[in-house]
């Protein structure tokens, strides 16, 4: 049996044709003028988020993690279905406000903030993340300074890891958040500074498509969570327990079990609730809610014999797609799921190598895929592209334009 | 024995700080007035080629490849430098030709030039180097249309390829140039075209470090353009072999011997003036010429504590510099050399894990790496990052600043 991609249904086709927002690919291409771009689907972005409130706990709030996708655009959608934005630097922060998020729903978090972005973050007045000791003394330096309370919650370092994470960013040593022995005593010190203590931040890892990690990920969380809050100056009023909700990207990959994700959460957020009421439980997404509704799209230059293999050579690649290229050159490149947009179900098909236009062998959108067999001028499109996409990549290498974003 | 980095003399250290273009690395950071920063020295690179000029065959021509770094200043001072620019987009050209470049010196690879690339080049009168029999019948109707006889060469796929390239560009199924055995064929229709027949570009592989296999693969693309010749419809009267020089980045490496390829070098140019006295030879260089003259420099933000390991947090990483940091993952991430500018000798000593700003553990400068004890407000200084830094790294990820780049 091959090791397939799992199916996508996201998108409909019609005539053949990939439609996008309701509109057929190719008339897409032509309102944005010119290829390559990036094309983001309001009505998968909101449905993704429907599912989830129908499936999630009444009470969590649901947080946008702004990294995923910044395009203002986007994050000015987001603010009206949302409950909350999360932020990773000041130009994030500028978005989020921009978007007409008000400040207490936003939190600043990461573990190099400078004394500029400290300072308007405390202006703004959104929720900083402390991410140490020394970050927690800046901030009330800052305060102290601006005569601002300044809003702040703990992020914590567990001592637990996430099971099956693609990314892990807690257990053992790591640069975010403070060592959960060590809280307690930096708790103290907050008491005694003029900061507006929150609650805390735990994010264990990203990308993960284990249901049975995530739930018991939470749960720990907030198992920890309540033994901190102990400890605390003032209520715990909220607890975002980050998100880590991975989507199907390479062969052999299924989506996650929201289902059961959702039990566990249920189960979850009872023990909070009958421990702490008062705290608002944050689930923080961003891969999870953009990254399916969004694509990829760059045009067909040329077919290329090479002794026998075809390329198939388009006008977009690693310098717009980073992450579908292979990142670089990883030692086991697999490729993202790839289509033909305007010849969707075609005969006949053939398998090509799909390559941009770079002088790199790395610049490469399909590695021996069997895709319709196309001709100049075709449409190739690369699914699952609506997070960590564009801003991921390195768009002056090589000295191409960048491509375009379009919200449909 | 602890395997190292190899040795690197290219700057002086004056009162424990790094010089760089004759400035202490303090100084020369007011001056630019934020961090993080790219330098780059003009006394490194003037020396570099003046090296290369003293080793190599007195009528072989260097040319540049703008993208190892096509900052503007950079290339304005390569073109009194050098005898010819390489390019590898419509963008590149433009900053090739501002900077008085002339036209014929310019060469333009690529394996996916746009219609509107192949027009302004061939406006332009700079050198395409075909990439497929389809690029040649555009680029002749391009010349139709506009009415001038594009300057053409034809790159080949050689069948060999080369040893130890970090990056191998031959051999086998390729994107990049004409396969071997087409060329004559290629050759017999370029001549029935209005296409002003130039040469041949073979270029094997990047980022080599053995000197035989350098040596080796540039007397076969030699033989093999002298082949290929006989099937030309007009004297070659150029031959790019590429370059494909690599440095020393991570510890095990040592420098290229470059006394070794001069030498090979000044055989393979006798081959090819005896039989071909015409042509002119053309060495194509990037990194070579430019990497070991840069460096990243970040600051200090916070020392951090988690489970006994020291985490120096700074202000620059990966969104800047994504080779440094590991590429977004690489399975065994290597250091590149790194040191506290300020403090280059200084005691006490300590092992630390350099890291930057992002909410992503993958946004690591140096790991588990002994450096002199940092304060916050030292610099960090990533070495050997004069090429593929800056516009090989996502500079939007995540919404920080770009860094700056001064040429000193």
């Amino acid at each position: 049996m091959t090791i397939s991609h799992a199916e996508l249904r996201q998108f409909p086709v019609q005539d053949d044709c990939l439609q996008l927002g309701g509109i057929a690919l190719t008339r897409l291409a032509e309102r944005v003028g010119r290829t390559p771009f990036y094309a983001y689907e309001r009505n998968h972005i909101q449905s993704r988020i429907g599912l989830l409130r129908q499936v999630l706990p009444a009470g969590v709030h649901l947080h946008y993690a702004v990294k995923a996708n910044p395009m203002p655009a986007l994050v000015q959608m987001m603010a009206s279905l949302v409950d909350g934005f999360d932020v990773a630097s000041g130009g994030e922060m500028k978005i989020a406000l921009d978007a007409g998020m008000p400040s207490p729903r936003i939190s600043f978090a990461g573990p190099g903030k400078s004394n500029a972005e400290l300072r308007s973050a405390v202006a703004a007045g959104v929720v900083l993340h402390l991410e140490s000791e020394d970050e927690m003394a800046r901030a009330a330096r800052v305060g102290e300074l601006l005569g601002i309370r300044p809003r702040v919650a703990v992020r914590v370092n567990p001592e637990f890891e996430l099971k099956y994470a693609g990314m892990k960013m807690a257990g053992g040593a790591r640069q975010f958040g403070v060592d959960a022995e060590r809280v307690p005593v930096m708790l103290r010190k907050l008491g005694q500074l003029e900061l507006d203590f929150q609650g805390f931040h735990l994010f264990c890892g990203a990308q993960n498509l284990s249901a049975k990690a995530i739930c018991e990920a939470q749960l720990l969380s907030v198992q920890l969570a309540l033994r901190l809050a102990e400890h605390a100056p003032a209520p715990m009023r909220l607890l975002n327990i980050g998100g880590g909700f991975g989507v199907p990207y390479f062969p052999g990959e299924r989506p996650l079990d929201l289902a059961a994700v959702a039990e566990g959460l249920h189960a979850t957020a009872q023990v909070l609730s009958a421990a702490s009421p008062e705290t608002r439980l944050i689930l923080e997404l961003g891969r999870y809610l953009v990254a399916e509704g969004g694509v990829y799209v760059c045009r067909v230059l040329e077919r290329k014999l090479s002794h026998g293999q075809v390329f198939v050579i388009t006008d977009g690649g690693l310098h717009h797609h980073l992450a579908a290229s292979g990142n670089f050159g990883q030692v086991i490149r697999k490729n993202y799921p790839v289509a033909v947009g305007n010849r969707m179900h075609a005969a006949p098909r053939e398998v090509v190598t799909v390559v941009g236009p770079l002088c790199t062998p790395l610049d490469m959108l399909a590695d021996s895929m069997e895709l319709a067999r196309v001709e100049p001028g075709d449409y190739v499109v690369v699914f699952q592209s609506g997070a960590y996409g564009l801003t991921a990549s390195p768009t002056a290498f090589l000295g191409h334009p960048p491509p375009l974003e379009v919200l449909v």
